[in-house]
């Protein structure tokens, strides 16, 4: 037997508001042994994104909620180094979605084996994995961009959003991106954005925006909602698209959230609002790896990571995402 | 020359919340002589439509607002009484925009000869006309509604809404209807809707719409925006559509109001909101036509009228729809 024991975060308590430390525990448990077709993988990087605080609470949504007092899930690659699968071997390099512990037992079935010839193992959590798809079907599939039209970005230096940004300019839009500070902002010029918003200095967004982009928006890439909808859709453009991906502000609210006051502007310029989740897609992800995997390889996208190490601070980079901490994609790495 | 002058309602100024009579005037002015290619209509019918609130605002829009101290323009019906048009004679029955006045000059190209064979003169301000288009193009085109699926339509018992749950009933929907009283939900139960909601005594609408369609609906036609469109997105299944068609509730404001609380919904469900105006669709009009008024003829859609007699009354009509004064088609009945 590989090893007897290895530790995980269990979600201890529900979070009310913005997640704390208390709602987490770091827990040793025993490896169980390996059944036929199974293996263990020791985890090198884990993912925390915004969206696991919906999972935290417990209430019917497009994925079940996390259990109290069990270990936390979400995006990890790993090495394995136990098998008993004649299709994924010892030395593997996997891709799956027991992340938030060290050590993680798989049917083989589940896991997907990646190519660290083509990225760094972690780039399969960020660009090339379920944040790239992410901003990636939402500009082709949900908003199918078009060249010359101007995109709206939010979160713009978050993992799905310098991501999109960058997509978007590779298809020919006018991209600006709005973000929390001055170093983001600055980033987001060299990645290519056109016009760069500090939302937290601009005072009135919708006079920024419309700054920015004289002539309107056609497409607006939603992560953050409130204030930044609202003034997207005031700047859009007759038959403008909003990806509606994320939240990101509404998602600690412990009262019901302020919905746009403008919503009314939808029907006169026939605004299309359309909700998204990455998995819907997954069977573009070989056309999604050719595309992006194609653009990343000649340097045509660059990336940011924020990295935390060691699982201890797992709960924290996890946090974190909520008061910005992080360029580009937060990532743990275990190992 | 026919006559010498007419009458015709001006916008005196611009309404600020509810409009009120001060805000009309109706104004004797004289009818010039045609010039070639134009005809004098006598007008039979006008209409008056929630939409009209949006003109009399001073702001860009898909249409120009209305100007102070003109003549206010809509949907009408009238008989050609002068004619210098090769292609409108004296005696056809017209269709066209110049509304609120007895009688209007127009470009023999600007009307459009209506078929009073096929129904009344003024079915074409409604289940023939704009109003019912809004309704068919809404859940075909923009919903693109399927047999079996659960539609909820909210002014239920207004010229869109009447039409629209019927339209939904023969494309093989389940309809659950709002109105705002219980003579309106009985006839919104004998022109077929499945399950009626009175808003104004059902309490909790989420409640009271989780009730009457406990599987969750596919399809919102919305028309009143508030606590309607809340308890849509609440009820609403994966992958539901939302027909931005109206919303009336809002039109009247003086304060910002409050959007929907829980919009980050549309993200996990996948809901798509899109914004609709009926001039986009009429091109399908002769499709429309031909299926919408087969049911009619058929007898498969039955239509009230709500009507108003004289131009003198003509602004209380309009006031009269943020009343809910209407069941059905809000008409006025000019000659």
């Amino acid at each position: 037997m590989y090893l007897e024991s290895t530790r995980e975060i269990h979600l201890a308590s529900r979070p009310v508001g913005l997640p704390t430390a208390a709602n987490f525990e770091l827990i040793t448990v025993p490896v169980r042994p390996l059944q036929a077709g199974e293996v263990l993988i020791k985890n090198l990087w884990m993912s925390v994104d915004p969206y696991m605080r919906g999972r935290m609470m417990d209430r019917e949504s497009y994925v079940p909620p996390y259990k109290l007092q069990e270990a936390l899930e979400g995006g990890a690659v790993g090495e394995v180094v136990e098998s008993r699968s004649e299709t994924i071997k010892v030395g593997d390099l996997v891709l799956h979605q027991l992340g938030w512990r060290e050590h993680a037992v798989a049917p083989a079935a589940s896991v997907q084996k990646i190519d660290a010839r083509q990225a760094p193992p972690q780039a399969f959590l960020g660009v090339l994995g379920m944040t790239g798809m992410t901003a990636w079907a939402g500009l082709t599939r949900i908003a199918e961009l078009k060249a010359g039209e101007t995109v709206f970005v939010s979160a713009a230096s978050g993992a799905v959003g310098a991501v999109a940004v960058q997509i978007a300019k590779q298809m020919g839009a006018r991209v600006v991106a709005s973000v929390g500070s001055d170093e983001k902002a600055a980033w987001l010029r060299e990645i290519g954005a056109d016009a760069v918003i500090n939302y937290r200095t601009a005072g009135d967004l919708t006079a920024a925006l419309r700054a920015a982009a004289p002539e309107g928006i056609n497409v607006y890439f939603e992560n953050v909602g409130g204030a930044h909808l609202e003034a997207a859709l005031n700047v859009m453009k007759p038959f403008g698209r909003v990806i509606m991906c994320g939240m990101i502000e509404v998602y600690n609210a412990t009262e019901p959230p302020k919905g746009p006051s403008n919503l009314a502007q939808v029907i006169g310029k026939r605004i299309k609002l359309q909700g998204m989740i990455v998995s819907d897609h997954f069977g573009a992800y070989p056309e999604f790896l050719k595309q992006v995997g194609g653009w990343l390889a000649a340097g045509k996208i660059q990336t940011r990571e924020t990295v935390r190490e060691g699982l201890d601070n797992a709960p924290d980079a996890f946090i974190g995402l909520f008061r910005g901490d992080n360029t580009g994609k937060m990532l743990v790495k275990l190992a």
